[in-house]
């Protein structure tokens, strides 16, 4: 596209990096942004550099926080001795709204990649392998998304962790809730079936 | 949503305010930025902060323009007689992609909206005016959305234009090219039907 405006290129630019999106729509957030008032646009720039510099990551789990041990990992009703393995705080904060879950996480920052470079020294792993050495965890419960990069990763840690005396389990797959047979996919559904439960534990409480 | 740090939650806030961006995707945007390097997050705060600052428009037609007329107005080959009215630069490009206008634009800056607090007060309706009063306009033709704010504010013009000799024009509606009728909606094809052209005039050449 041909900018009038290099300034107006530039903005458009940086937005249309971000993921999901193009062009237009950067030029759609860029055009609302022209309409608000100066000091609206300098708190969001400063909102971003602020994120960039000055983000700390928790030195127990990983996860984002503003403070050395995060409110999770200092919390003493939280179960130390489970850990639910998760790719990034997105994954902490949906298994939190669950209010099912009373142990701690660990975050790996990511999945194992090649397409996108990213190798397992990229991740949070050793961090993991050392707080299971430790013999303070009891459970290692892997909650990665179930695709290509996340069974890989899953398979790797799995590979690592067999030397220890920790069970390790995944989060069940199957049919969610209020999904229709007939559109659920085979793959879902063979495995659903193969790892069928007694019915008593399928009633929720 | 609970987030685990407020850097995080203010950044996340800063992008939920533009338009069609919720809180997940948000989230999703920051954290995609987090990953990358800090040069890159801080161009992006300057491009936005710059953006605001200085951003300037082009004196006759109120385009965004880094120079004081635009490049557009500033061409002699344009036909300076015949002034396209458009909400914002979106539709001067737009309209540039076609190659078909040769004349000149004039940038209202949005359209009428009483729900949004826009009258036409705080749109470049008086200039407009002023370019009519001094003779060199002969055409005017409106080319902004087909809503109920793009008409009103097409009527709004109209009817500020009544004393003066120059011919007002909208660009055409109607059912387009590589439709099917049978999904077009009664309006547009109403109208179509009432405003029937010639049939020589519809070969695209």
């Amino acid at each position: 596209m041909n900018y009038s405006s290099k300034l107006l290129e530039q903005a458009v630019e940086e937005f249309s990096k971000l993921p999901g999106i193009g062009k237009k729509t950067a030029l759609r957030l860029v055009l609302n942004l022209l309409k608000r008032e100066k000091e609206d646009v300098n708190r969001f720039a400063m909102a971003l550099k602020n994120l960039r510099d000055e983000i700390r990551y928790c030195k127990k789990c990983h996860n984002i926080s503003d403070i050395e041990i995060c409110q999770l990992c200092s919390n003493p009703n939280r179960d130390g001795a489970t850990l639910c393995v998760v790719e990034d705080i997105r994954d902490v904060m949906a298994v939190e709204n669950t209010q099912q879950y009373k142990g701690l996480y660990h975050v790996l920052g990511g999945v194992i990649s090649p397409m996108e470079g990213v190798g397992p020294q990229h991740l949070n792993i050793e961090s993991l392998l050392e707080k299971v050495a430790s013999g303070e965890v009891k459970e290692i419960i892997f909650a990665l998304s179930t695709t290509m990069e996340g069974d890989t990763t899953n398979f790797y840690i799995f590979k690592k962790l067999k030397n220890y005396s920790v069970k390790v389990s995944t989060i069940a797959r199957g049919i969610a809730f209020g999904d229709e047979l007939e559109y659920a996919d085979e793959i879902t559904l063979g495995r659903s079936i193969a790892n069928r439960q007694p019915y008593e534990s399928s009633i929720i409480n």
